[in-house]
């Protein structure tokens, strides 16, 4: 493998291992051993384990990005079912993943966001950058007479992005995904005022 | 101090540090020095840490509760306004505790409900017992027809404290009060459905 692949590899085998478990408790020799990389060369491809997270955090940002992107930037399909194609999407993941995941941005957020401000401030940007698509799809879903006129679109995305992030650490909490589908109906039959 | 007393003073030692840096990533001996109890004494007080963590959880949940009783089960207060007072509770938090805390049990959910069923399940009764102080008091503010008679408590209840945990954690790492203003606001103007 080029540097290239393996520091990738180092990536995604970390964000697994994250994920489950969280960055503090996470040693580096666990992320090595599971990427198959020689003990010992850590630091030839990170500067140190907060670059690492950092690395960590981006990749799951673009990789998540693009799914915003795919799901909800998708002018083949009216802006409203783009939600709900996207809640199912989040629906399959939790199932598929057997509750043991939730979102590695809001489980690092809610371990590290008091700890370290380096690490606050990235999230910080990923949640907003985020939110700006889900804002761009509620405004045309307002253009295409979905929801009403007077629709406040940023405090309707920030609520839907926050609110999701909720639901979904409370169906890792309770094994169920009740509480991501309890909701999205919420969502659709009173958040959105106006709608058609 | 007494022993329980000397128990007492760790759990609390214990809750300040694990809600500023997590379950894991916290040592005995931090707690046992911050609680300025004698090294070596802990395994006296519980029978392992997760024995610990649990008594941590517990006791949260005890001042949680009360919290929650004192502020939606008043019945000198208009059961909506109940609510507003609960938000702005946790509003003063956030400010008071300087963005560092969020809640200790939606932190753990985040940490720890993939890696131990103890605490898992565990966290989903303090949960579950939690949504059911938003049942009884959105029950009496449809009994005083502050809401509709078709309002669905249950779903409501348990979109309220789900999506209240995401924005004190979207709160944490935007170190701005403003995204929980943002939902407080959009569930009195929008998930009441029929209110006065």
């Amino acid at each position: 493998m080029t540097r290239t692949e393996t520091r990738q590899a180092l990536i995604r085998a970390g964000s697994e291992i994250i994920a489950r478990q969280g960055f503090n408790n996470t040693g580096v020799s666990a992320v090595l051993s599971a990427a198959g990389v020689p003990k010992g060369s850590f630091y030839y491809y990170f500067s140190s384990k907060e670059d690492f997270g950092l690395a960590v955090i981006d990749d799951f940002d673009a990789e998540y990005d693009a799914r915003l992107d795919n799901l909800l930037n998708d002018t083949t399909v009216a802006p409203l079912q783009r939600f709900r194609n996207y809640f199912d999407a989040g629906l399959a993941d939790m199932v598929r993943y057997d509750y043991g995941r939730g979102c590695l941005i809001g489980n690092l957020s809610q371990e590290l966001a008091a700890q370290n401000e380096v690490f606050r401030d990235r999230l910080d940007t990923v949640f907003s950058r985020w939110t700006q698509h889900f804002v761009r799809c509620l405004e045309q879903a307002r253009a295409a007479n979905e929801i009403g006129p007077d629709q406040d679109v940023e405090q309707l995305a920030e609520t839907l992005l926050n609110g999701w992030e909720g639901a979904i650490l409370r169906a890792k909490v309770a094994r169920s995904t009740a509480p991501m589908t309890v909701f999205a109906d919420l969502f659709f039959s009173r958040m959105l005022e106006g709608r058609n």
